[in-house]
């Protein structure tokens, strides 16, 4: 892949992606960038320049073939593949996470789920036991993990993203309020819920 | 509010806030913009920038007085004022943040939850029984909402955003898939967890 595509356009993909499939699940086998445009409120400028970072064209008159064009955005984002992904926090957000992306069915799978709550800790949640984040360590010397979906509270997760990142765990998917100092080589992608609500305040108060 | 002030600041204030928190519970009631710079992986010099956007200024040798600075945010932010909240969708990710939220204490109110599942309408989660979607027009024609959580699965909530919106709510936190071109006097937050975790993998494969 080459370096040089912006963020705003990688941040669009997954919608150009969830679009896509949409039409696909609705049998449409062809699309104008006019008709993807007004989909996504974006316009069908802004939609071929965006396609064409990636060598999709559309034939004049013709538009994008549907299923092509879906094919090579799951390739780009890597949804091909399959991951591996466990769950360091085991409160409200992270068994939801856990339910929610079960069910998108895109090759994530999850192989533990970890918390120090001696009441969480053997219950199981949908056929994964929740095991002790004393464990971790063992557990990630034993079993290749790619994706580590952290959903702790408070800001003492230091250790835990240090076993993390020394075991090779190469993506933090990252819900806690740690903010992170990653190695070149980590990626991490950040979900702050609550600074977003506060976004939202500001916003509503502004 | 001056409406100048860059989001990327805007986007930084939350976190401000939760750090100065974290310092008054532990009793700290001072701090340099060198020591705020180090705890937040910001410089010194953003921070000072940051916060003269706001007329908070440090004192020379002194520093900030934390409990001023974190009551200035607090009410930048409009923390010091309730809102009245509405969960609309009460499957994984809308009971989660049911609990998330509650559990943070900052003046958010959640006074209805709505769904159109049979098996979830009538259940109770943590004080607040789960209403017929159905009955969402004629509950907010008698209740002040500010704030409308989305959380409903797939594309077809218009019908739903449009009773919103009609009914005057003027926030939307939006974890819906749906992509809304509100009015201008109401304002969105948009959190796409499935989106964030694809570009989480398009970074991993890169």
């Amino acid at each position: 892949m080459e370096k040089t595509i912006s963020t705003a356009v990688i941040r669009r993909l997954p919608r150009y992606y969830r679009y896509l499939e949409s039409l696909l699940d609705s049998g449409i086998n062809r699309i104008s960038s006019k008709a993807l445009a007004k989909r996504m409120n974006l316009t069908a400028s802004q939609i071929r320049q965006d396609l064409n970072n990636f060598g999709c064209f559309g034939q004049q008159g013709y538009g994008y073939n549907v299923e092509l064009l879906y094919n090579e955005i799951r390739k780009i984002l890597g949804l091909d593949k399959t991951y591996n992904m466990i769950i360091v926090g085991a409160g409200n957000i992270g068994q939801a996470l856990l339910n929610y992306i079960n069910y998108q069915k895109r090759g994530y799978n999850f192989v533990g789920v970890f918390d120090k709550n001696p009441k969480l800790i053997g219950l199981n949640i949908r056929g994964i036991e929740i095991s002790d984040i004393d464990t971790l360590d063992d557990f990630l010397k034993k079993t290749k993990v790619d994706i580590a979906v952290l959903t702790l509270p408070g800001n003492n997760a230091e250790e835990i993203i240090e076993t993390i990142i020394e075991n090779g765990v190469k993506g933090i998917w990252n819900f806690s309020h740690m903010s992170i100092n990653p190695p070149d080589d980590v990626v991490i992608e950040n979900v702050h819920l609550t600074d977003s609500l506060m976004t939202l305040t500001y916003k509503l108060t502004d």
